[in-house]
């Protein structure tokens, strides 16, 4: 087994030798602009592992790996379009540094090339792969489609958030692991497992990253919290806020919710308050907790030595180390 | 064989039995609006007629036939975003009836879409579709990137505008026939064959649409003339005049794609005499002819009795049969 960063750089490597700009420049050119762009390469790297792990060399997945790898960029092109995100990474996105319709287009172009990288895989495989990757992609475009109807919504119950996360994020995780697993030719259990537990640590990582962007540290969450409050974004941490407070408490949840003042610090803080006051925040970590147990729990009974899941377990450690 | 409003009869049902709206709606209600709205269906209706002539029952092509639809529709929708196109097929386009952002997603669901139709084909079949699709798919991108990318150039040349054009729109003629070849299993001769068939009447057919929308009936148009030149777009008929043309015409045809005069009759006018006087449309014409006869030549080959052949020629004929 290699390091994650030998993961990684395999993929890099990978990478720059099949994603070249050609003809018509204008729609290779943004492809390749977003795909050097770098990032953390997770899915990529996890479908990688996952290989290895069933006792198959990491390189039979690399196309695998990289459609992933190019679908994930498919969908921030797109997305950033309709979140109207001028930056990505530090960088300008596609939409800002070329134009919308680029965004598009070349966002079209980047799909059908992930589906391309499949056919390097002979009969069964080809089909299996093909197939687990449309049901996520489509399951990817209903969490963002879930996504922005949550925005004007106000019925949204903590059940549709957890679909809703799910399929915009842990379903991909989910993926990613299983194209390792299919790759790897192995049985249908262990397939199953290891989806299930990509999928569970998928949705605990997303609602960290929620839970952190009201309380994580500045210093190593990496970007400034109280963006998911600024927005009015109804977040796990709002909407069991929503259910747990008391009347009076909702109300002035919902007003909160509903005012766009210059300066947000006051928001913010007070926002907070309700999250903590109401025992929304206590409930989250909690949630979190659950869903990393199960994923580990799941890992647990997968059938394979306790060596070669350690990897696994590692990379699923580490996600969640993240510290508030 | 059936006739062809059969054909269309049978892909229509068929597209109500598996294309309905689901949560979330909004995502899946553009999709079925644009797919309802009709349209000639003669992609998919090629699809079926393929898979008749070389001895396979239609049915088994369904599955084909409605994806190569979904994908027409798919490329129209965001087409018409691109291109801001208010109105399609005399109703509101898809971004224009909800907003861009749900032009987006719903096109980026349908093309994931039509590649799930390829699922209920087995072993290499589904290979075979895939792979056809993927490699279509990609050209039809880069159609629309050439398209985009001739507007702002000035160096456009007659080879790269018959590219353009054979990417934008020949390409998945051949591919819808060549669909049926496959799902019938015919040889790969006349997979070949027949590709090439649909392809080169595919080039013909655009030649022949750009040509009518200088020269064309209004009354059998169905699209008011001169819609080309007062975009100033530059086709087959432009390029081949600046060719042709003395130094002099070909500064007047450049001033009058340079100008956007408030009423366009005048204009329109100047630009089809041009068009006549540099002897471009006589040989648009025979071009247009040129194309059809290899089409033609291509079909008299293939190895299969006449009568097959017969609805595939008629359907060629009834084509390129729309009078000036």
């Amino acid at each position: 087994m290699l390091a994650i960063s030998q993961y990684r750089e395999a993929i890099i490597d990978y990478l720059h030798e099949k994603i070249k700009v050609q003809e018509p420049a204008n729609l290779y050119e943004p492809m390749v602009y977003i795909l050097e762009q770098g990032g953390k390469r997770l899915r990529p790297v996890l479908v990688l592992m996952a290989t290895e792990i069933f006792d198959c060399d990491y390189r039979k997945a690399l196309d695998a790996a990289l459609a992933i790898e190019i679908f994930h960029n498919f969908s921030l092109v797109h997305d950033d379009i309709m979140d109207d995100a001028p930056i990505r990474r530090g960088k300008e996105t596609v939409h800002e540094k070329w134009d919308i319709n680029t965004g598009i287009l070349s966002g079209d172009a980047m799909l059908i090339n992930a589906y391309q990288l499949f056919e390097s895989y002979e009969g069964e495989m080809f089909k299996e792969l093909s197939k687990l990757f449309t049901k996520t992609a489509i399951q990817v475009c209903e969490g963002q489609q879930y996504d922005i109807d949550f925005e004007t919504r106000d019925d949204v119950s903590i059940e549709d958030y957890l679909l809703m996360i799910e399929y915009k994020t842990a379903v991909l995780v989910g993926a990613s692991l299983q194209m390792g697993a299919i790759v790897a030719e192995t049985s249908p259990a262990c397939k199953d497992a290891i989806y299930q537990y990509g999928r569970l640590l998928g949705i605990a990582f997303q609602l960290q990253d929620d839970y952190l962007d009201a309380f994580g540290d500045p210093e190593t969450f990496g970007k400034q919290p109280g963006g998911d409050i600024i927005e009015n974004k109804k977040t796990f941490l709002y909407l069991k806020t929503l259910e747990l407070a008391s009347p009076g408490e909702a109300r002035q949840l919902e007003h909160l919710y509903s005012i766009s003042p210059l300066d947000n610090s006051g928001k913010i803080e007070a926002v907070k308050a309700l999250f903590e006051s109401s025992g929304a925040a206590e409930l989250t970590r909690k949630e979190i907790e659950n869903y990393t147990d199960k994923a580990f729990e799941i890992l647990d009974k997968i059938e394979l030595a306790e060596d070669r899941k350690e990897p696994l377990r590692s990379f699923g450690q580490m996600l969640m180390e993240r510290q508030v």
